[in-house]
């Protein structure tokens, strides 16, 4: 069974920082993630990435050219359970992915989100015949035809944008009376003429057969039904722990990890970053900040220079 | 008198992406500031910003460039002073630069550091005849020649890593008994044959009648002089906080700001971000993150949604 220094869960923008940082630091670093890149993957414009403008996923490809130059094992997989071991002379983590097992002396989670679901009627059902949760991967297919987009976030803004480019007609719902994105993004949705703006609008269902067909809503009590071809649910993100349930990590009252100043969690030896912690700015650039931090803790952790939390 | 939603005090990677997030949010944001790129200017090789390899400088100026696209007032000036003004209907700051004298809602605080000086003779006297804080500006007048760089730091370290490439010998000379740098630039450092490293060593004085000719040093007590025609000081740096002494804002030990996790001061209404803060790891990326995190919250905090610290 191969050890590490510091194993990192996660090779988003957290992660991947943080693998650089590790590696440029000596440390035996292994980084295990099902993918590589994570929800920057799906920013069509990344416009707030100081020096880049481009896709989300663009930007990924960069940093992950960058980062496998150095000595990291990718294990390429979901991890199961991570586990706290102890031997007389040693205590390190026993860490089961799907594919490999392995122990680290440190981890540092950066798993960030997964989307999350509405909860609906006809949510599942159509899920991939008109109902998506991700406009990157699918805007294509709704070329020239009528959309919505339910939330009311900065990905629901640009998203809602990107489709006004080429839908027909884009309607942005959203539950609240006004939306939580850029001031930027709002101005520019207000100047498009084939978007129009839903406020305090609750999806009820969805309707269709063999492909959606039918979004009913309720405005102030008042039901409708709006016709469409394709729904993009953009209403956020859950942390993804179910992995650490066993680990008693302390967390917020929506499930993300609590860290400190320097991204240690409540367990000894176990470090977070990114959207996964309970530090309210989801940004890419914010992420890899903190998995510098959390990179350069595990060091001095390792090292035996930080304080307990 | 121009008045303004932020004012961002420093153009480096955390005063020119706290300017981003500002204008997008469609905040009125002047930056102020004596330069453009701060710090990361100065860094030769610039490895561990994610998706980028190069020259600091060159990213700064790509980040500048993609900045300066929105609606933000560059005022390329030093701040002499802020006072907080009140009026009956508004609190505000008073913001005093050597060219203009602007009032702002809200500031960020973003003006890094300066170098360190070792306050030893012959410092001051031979500054520019062979003393120098930059390696970047000044390297090139060593060719072939003997030079020593001194500190332990990673500043340090890779600043003796640029110069070995074309001086003839390098000394790195550090009080310590181990050098504060990654790993990877310490192995790079004993990997090169024209490096010695001095631990335990102290610098006493710099020697020379019209330029820089002998370093003195001594190690555990014992005298020596180095023949050197160029030293190299990198021993850290001090906060620029010269201007905000009247506001009393809450500072570590070193004279840094404390910020809490929303990059908050201790007066409402002043954010800071980046080498300024206490935060210990100083770094670009970090750096451009906490820029990002106080823009966000000068945002909510105009909004009138963030509590006081």
């Amino acid at each position: 069974m191969k050890n590490y220094d510091v194993t990192i869960i996660g090779a988003g923008a957290a992660g991947l920082t943080a693998g650089l940082y590790s590696a440029r630091n000596g440390l035996k670093t292994a980084i295990i993630s099902k993918d590589i890149g994570g929800t920057a993957n799906s920013i069509l414009m990344l416009e707030n990435w100081p020096g880049f403008n481009g896709k989300g996923s663009e930007l990924m490809k960069q940093i992950y050219e960058q980062v496998r130059k150095y000595e990291i094992d990718f294990i390429m997989s979901e991890v199961d359970s991570i586990e706290k071991v102890e031997s007389k002379t040693e205590k390190e983590f026993l860490i089961k992915a799907k594919k490999e097992m392995i122990t680290s002396k440190s981890i540092i989670i950066a798993t960030g989100t997964d989307r999350k679901k509405l909860g609906i009627e006809g949510e599942d059902e159509l899920l991939g015949r008109g109902v998506s949760y991700c406009v990157t991967c699918d805007a294509f297919f709704f070329k020239n035809k009528d959309v919505a987009v339910i939330g009311g976030s900065d990905c629901a803004a640009t998203s809602a944008l990107a489709l006004s480019d080429i839908s027909k007609n884009v309607y942005l719902i959203y539950r609240g009376e006004k939306l939580k994105c850029e001031e930027l993004n709002q101005k520019r949705l207000n100047e498009r003429k084939n978007v129009k703006i839903f406020y305090n609008t609750i999806p009820k269902a969805i309707i269709g057969k063999e492909k959606v067909e039918e979004l009913e809503i309720t405005n102030e009590g008042k039901k409708g039904n709006l016709k469409v071809d394709g729904i993009f649910i953009e209403i956020g993100s859950t942390p993804l722990i179910e992995f650490s349930k066993k680990l008693k990590l302390k967390l917020d009252k929506e499930n993300f990890i609590k860290v400190n100043e320097n991204m240690q969690t409540s367990i000894e030896g176990i470090f977070a970053a990114g959207d996964i912690t309970s530090h309210k700015l989801k940004q890419v650039v914010v992420s890899a900040g903190q998995g510098a931090v959390a990179a350069k803790s595990v060091y001095t952790w390792l090292k035996g220079g930080i304080n307990k939390w």
